[in-house]
């Protein structure tokens, strides 16, 4: 019987784990999971006999040497920062290991030493990253194979509500940490275009989305990530004209959002004097000139320019951002307030569904000189107790460890999912529970 | 005969130490002066008879504490980072310490020792911090012993270039550190008005700005300092409805500075691509969206909304922005590239003259209830081979020392000049030196 270890029971981890104890008659394994709460490390496992739950704390590095010494191998489902503790140990004892996180310098500078053990450090094999870089490298694989020169990529990806579930007037709901979308994009985008490098500041950010229909889900936009050029050379398009990643969003939420960035109350550096007697209306005013007539209202619509009968104003106006209602919050910072606020209102209630949707559109030129397009296309919506973005996030992770288990992938050191060896198996298994990239050519 | 010890002899210092030996006979000083560069040191001291130059490291503390030991006092000119380093050794020894710089907390923390044992450090006593404490509490008190109750204070100050020598069309030159103009403003400025607390991030600063006259110098513009609030205790205004602390600049300046703000240009958090192959024309055109018809400059006002004949771009094209010229420098943040272009044009001249320019609004309600607003400006021109900000920086320091040398100061611990018996006699001697302050009163 062979030993998985995964530490750390959280958030999406719940199907990664199911998968591997579904999987654990027929490839006769055993999995751990460790937790710092034993509670939930036991829901996770469910009383499955193939299965134990163990009460973990990353701080205690006795416990993590022991476990990782018995164990065949190690899935880090912890907080990206603890990942190099395991992976130390892995590299000590010879074992394999997977996380859904981005590649830290610390990992990173492992790879050499795991090589030499022959030992695979599979990361970003989650949602994004992870089924981001596999759908990309498989159409850029099949277009090299045509002999086609890309030329363009642009790549957007968004957790949102699902459509049936989409009914608050901003079309967003928290289906995953408030406060990354409170502090998105803050710093500056850059991407190229044409062969140029373009930079967007973080207050000009929201005023720069690209309009995007994904199949039959409608209209979404999308504003560029920080990093959209971290790829190239993973992606094989070091000579691309063209790359831009970035985030979606239902229409319309970008402009209102900028209200928030224009003001300055998505800001985290500094504390708002006596923010726990204050009110909203007071909190939203303090970025607003002083006058003794105006509402706060009016002076907001011409302070940004905006029509005060508009739709923008009406989402903020439902937030509650101009209600006399106190704060009630001590030593607390813009962006702590706001992401309050939006708590109380963009809740992902019970019976809500999520939905993930991605899409990548590429530019090419064919053999025969054609400029063509592809758009490659997926949307999946959450099912009942299991939301689409734990079930993004730990599949494809799942079955990565499984492959590594099985042997089928051989390439060894710090990896992320660009080889075909890794991501051919991966995208075809996940194709079966509906992972499904919708393909459609035009010309350009 | 007593000893005074000056370290560091850069920028305004020359103005402090030849006021020092200039009062040298009749007071029997000796002045040493240190730097690490020994020439510097020698051409401050002159070749005067009761001065002498050495080199001096802040990095060599035998050397530091062996120079402290020997005299009667210290005037640290050195960067402000540094003046823990002589504090200390004044703490050991017993000595006096004058600097012109903003009070640390390391320096701060240093206050009951220099009470126990009877020393002043006294700090923030040059022009900005400095003189803007001293001509406050000077006319604060006078309206307090009139029974008066102050509810509001704005406060700005200016290095400009001189009006006969203003000869740019941005009305500005770089008179002190280029680095310094060209970050300024980044962070959240913070003020109250009318009893609220406001708050306005770095990109909206310089879209609201007061319109200023002083004195007969004609229009000015001032934008907030982030730091409005700081001295509300020091100037006893903890119940004041209105503060506001700022910087002043020729009007119109503001609202073209405001593009490369807008624009990203003054970020000095990463390096452009390329820079030391990319033209200005191509740096500024990375701010802007692709197009493969528009020019930059028409890009760039339909991107801002600025019309394309206004003065704002008029200033952009004076300054090269547009130019097709090589950058050439590597590895270069937008805010070096900037401040490189900037430095080539706003040049101050051998022949040109500076300005400095203070004014300070207290609005006020008398002992009879009535609103009223008292305003006290100055403006001095800077002199051949000496500019104004070398005068107003140096002087009140030099004065300091005087007075601190002659026991003319009695009170002790870490100071800033924001006591009658410091403030009013450096103001009466600064007065003959030019440096005074009109008051004019009207109802409010």
């Amino acid at each position: 019987m062979k030993k998985i270890l995964v530490l750390g029971a959280g958030l999406s981890t719940h199907v990664l784990i199911k998968y591997l104890l579904d999987n654990s008659e027929e490839n006769d394994w055993f999995v751990t999971v460790g937790d710092l709460s034993l509670e939930i490390a036991k829901k996770s496992i469910n009383n499955h006999n193939r299965g134990e739950a163990i009460k973990f704390d990353i701080f205690d590095e006795n416990q993590a040497e022991k476990l990782i010494k018995e164990t065949d191998m190690v899935v880090s489902m912890l907080p990206a920062r603890f990942h190099h503790i395991p992976a130390e140990f892995c590299i000590k004892f010879g074992k394999n290991l997977v996380t859904a996180s981005y590649v830290s310098e610390q990992l990173q500078a492992l790879d050499a030493q795991a090589k030499e053990k022959g030992l695979i450090f599979l990361n970003e094999v989650g949602l994004d990253p992870g089924i981001d870089h596999m759908s990309t490298m498989k159409v850029l694989k099949k277009l090299k194979a045509q002999g086609a020169t890309v030329t363009g990529f642009r790549s957007f990806t968004g957790g949102l509500v699902a459509p049936k579930y989409d009914n608050n007037p901003w079309h967003y709901k928290f289906t995953w940490n408030p406060r990354n979308v409170v502090m998105a994009g803050q710093g500056t985008a850059q991407f190229i275009v044409n062969g140029k490098y373009k930079y967007i500041p973080y207050h000009k950010l929201f005023e720069r989305v690209d309009r995007i229909n994904v199949l039959n889900y409608g209209e979404f936009e999308g504003y560029a990530n920080r990093d959209s050029l971290k790829y190239r050379s993973a992606y094989g398009l070091d000579n691309v004209q063209t790359m831009i990643r970035g985030t979606l969003r239902r229409t319309g939420y970008a402009k209102t959002w900028n209200i928030f960035v224009q003001l300055g109350m998505t800001d985290d550096t500094y504390f708002v004097e006596n923010s726990e007697k204050m009110t909203y209306r007071e909190f939203i005013n303090s970025y607003l000139k002083y006058d003794p007539v105006k509402s706060v209202e009016n002076k907001l619509a011409e302070y940004l320019n905006i029509p005060p009968d508009s739709y923008c104003i009406y989402r903020l106006r439902w937030l509650g951002i101009f209600d006399d209602r106190p704060i009630g919050l001590k030593k607390a910072t813009p962006a702590q307030i706001l992401q309050q606020l939006l708590e109380e209102k963009w809740v992902f209630e019970k019976e809500d569904r999520d939905m993930i949707v991605m899409q990548h559109v590429f530019e090419y030129t064919t053999k025969e000189n054609k400029k063509k397009k592809m758009t490659s296309s997926f949307v999946i919506e959450g099912e009942e107790d299991t939301s689409a973005m734990a079930i993004t996030v730990g599949t494809p992770a799942a079955i990565a460890v499984k492959l590594i288990m099985q042997g089928k992938i051989k390439v060894t050191g710090v990896k992320i999912p660009t080889l075909p060896e890794i991501y051919e198996p991966i995208l075809d298994e996940l194709e079966t529970i509906g992972v499904r990239f919708i393909e459609e050519e035009s010309d350009n």
